[in-house]
């Protein structure tokens, strides 16, 4: 892939918001339910408890997360020309999530463009460099993007592995140029897919291929699928080449990044990527042992639960990066 | 929604390629089917007939866009460095479809980033506008832009006058920058969701609202459902003043544009902006006769089919336009 020639993107985050139902399902429940020894939740994957709704909805989450960054970043919904949705799956096939959003927002017809991006648990990452692209160029001048999923009916009981993991929630940033004297700005991005990896995350219904109404659709069809291990060994040989070159495209050692916020695929991913790639604990963001992997979700959580406990400053060196389905890797080197 | 100020982007359309599955649905057939009289559907709607796969899938048919795609570009695989696919409804919920048609061009590993746009009959022109911004940067040199639709199984019988106007079918275009001395660009694009509407155009399933395992979900809400009429009157108001707008912002007359090509609603659709916009019936590319309205496929079959025939030519002034669930407008103005 070539260097990114047109960096740095002159954005900013201009505020952050999320949103976790209130329903905490804790790792003795899940124990029970699934026939697990006591303790071994937390041993194999860190996590200590997730929030799982009962009436949220993809929509409802997103509208509440999205209000919040709205309020953080003292913008009103009327001023947004630009509202981007990304989850593993929408609200509703038809018509996109983001549309439903700038209803649910009370944002004015025709004000907003509004569509949805897809790359998975990547998605808020790649949403994120899409609307910082159209509102570097000038394209739109306030773009909210807005993660959220619902995980919670995809969750895959013959596979503990994953199914202890997912949690719900719903996370929404608000963009714009930055103003002239302001640092804030997107250093660097870097996107690259590894298909050959692209049979270990899947969900092989929630589509054509396999259409809810097509007789041969199975319920499991319906639900997650990973191989851990094999994921695990590919995002251990491919993440620390992927640094070095984000690093290198930033301009930055590892030593003086202030944040990196990864996508919070487990305790272990968590681990594996402070340690592979030779950062500090106190370097990483996590919130992985008290949401459990929120897909899409997840890294803006963290981040705006980071921003919000003023943990993530303005001006400091934020690297956001994050592994998906696809195999995908993402990352965006941001002066906040 | 403020004018783009980057424009134009210096970037070209290298090659476009088309594929519709073999199968031929006849009207004959479908009144028979629907309990329709015989020539019912050609005067409601003006198509004569639609493709229907029966093997062809959301992927397969992706691949086999993209190659033809390719090959007009004279552009191998392992040159792309982006691959957005765009749909109604993906392959599958994971991973995006782009990921797994990286794998299925048999594109290597790592060398392109992959994700899915989705605004449902819009989202090749969203795609398009985001692809071309990330090229326009500098981001991706080389890009791929597939939308591939299998709408069969999301055919209501309940609601003949959308039933007859569904079809299958793909197309894809690669991207990039426009050389020295080109004068091939994208000269304004034009985005905007009037959410009014949202419930206009609508699937229900197919996301997480109504899981595909969710007891509570219906056959019926798996379905397409559209309010013809009301969708007929919406755009009446919007369609005339956004043409107004597009034009303007890319300095063009309407008597200039040597080819509009629009979203193959139906042919009472693009007969209404045909009349509603002041165009002559020879600017206006169309395809619904032959391919019905394939949703999100629709306007890059219409677009790559045109090339083929030499219709649409290097230099000329084209714009796309057209309408989807949202309802969202969108418009690209390029010189070809």
């Amino acid at each position: 892939m070539l260097e990114p020639a047109a960096l740095p993107l002159p954005v900013r985050i201009l505020g952050c918001g999320s949103f976790v139902p209130e329903r905490r399902v804790t790792n003795a429940e899940l124990e029970h339910e699934l026939g697990l020894g006591a303790g071994w939740i937390e041993r194999a994957t860190g996590v200590r408890e997730r929030r799982r709704g009962t009436c949220d909805t993809t929509l409802s989450m997103a509208a509440q997360a999205s209000t919040r960054a709205l309020e953080a970043a003292g913008v009103r919904a009327d001023e947004l020309d630009l509202i981007v949705g990304t989850a593993t799956a929408p609200h509703q096939a038809v018509p996109c999530t983001a549309a439903l959003l700038q209803r649910a927002l009370e944002a004015p017809d025709g004000r907003s463009a509004c569509f949805d991006v897809n790359s998975t648990c990547l998605g808020f990452l790649t949403a994120l460099q899409v609307a910082g692209q159209l509102v570097a160029s000038g394209a739109h001048a306030r773009a909210l993007v807005c993660a959220s999923e619902v995980t919670r009916h995809s969750i895959n009981p013959e596979e503990p592995e994953s199914a202890v993991l997912l949690g719900d929630g719903a996370a929404a940033v608000v963009l714009e140029r930055s103003p002239a004297g302001s640092d804030a700005c997107v250093l660097a991005a870097r996107f690259e897919t590894h298909s050959s990896g692209s049979q270990l995350t899947v969900c092989r219904g929630g589509g054509t291929a396999q259409h809810p109404n097509d007789p041969s659709t199975t319920r499991a069809m319906n639900l997650f699928r990973m191989d851990g291990p094999e994921i695990y060994r590919m995002a251990s040989r491919l993440l620390p080449p992927f640094l070095e070159r984000v690093l290198a495209a930033a301009g930055w050692s590892r030593g003086e990044v202030e944040h990196v916020v990864p996508h919070q695929a487990s305790g272990r991913g968590v681990d594996l990527l402070t340690r592979l790639c030779g950062l500090r604990a106190e370097q990483v963001v996590r919130n992985v042992e008290t949401r459990g992997n929120c897909a899409a979700a997840s890294l803006p959580i963290a981040l705006a639960e980071a921003v919000a406990a003023g943990v993530v400053r303005r001006g400091e060196r934020v690297l956001l990066i994050g592994t998906g389905a696809g195999l995908s890797l993402g990352a965006i080197a941001l002066r906040f």
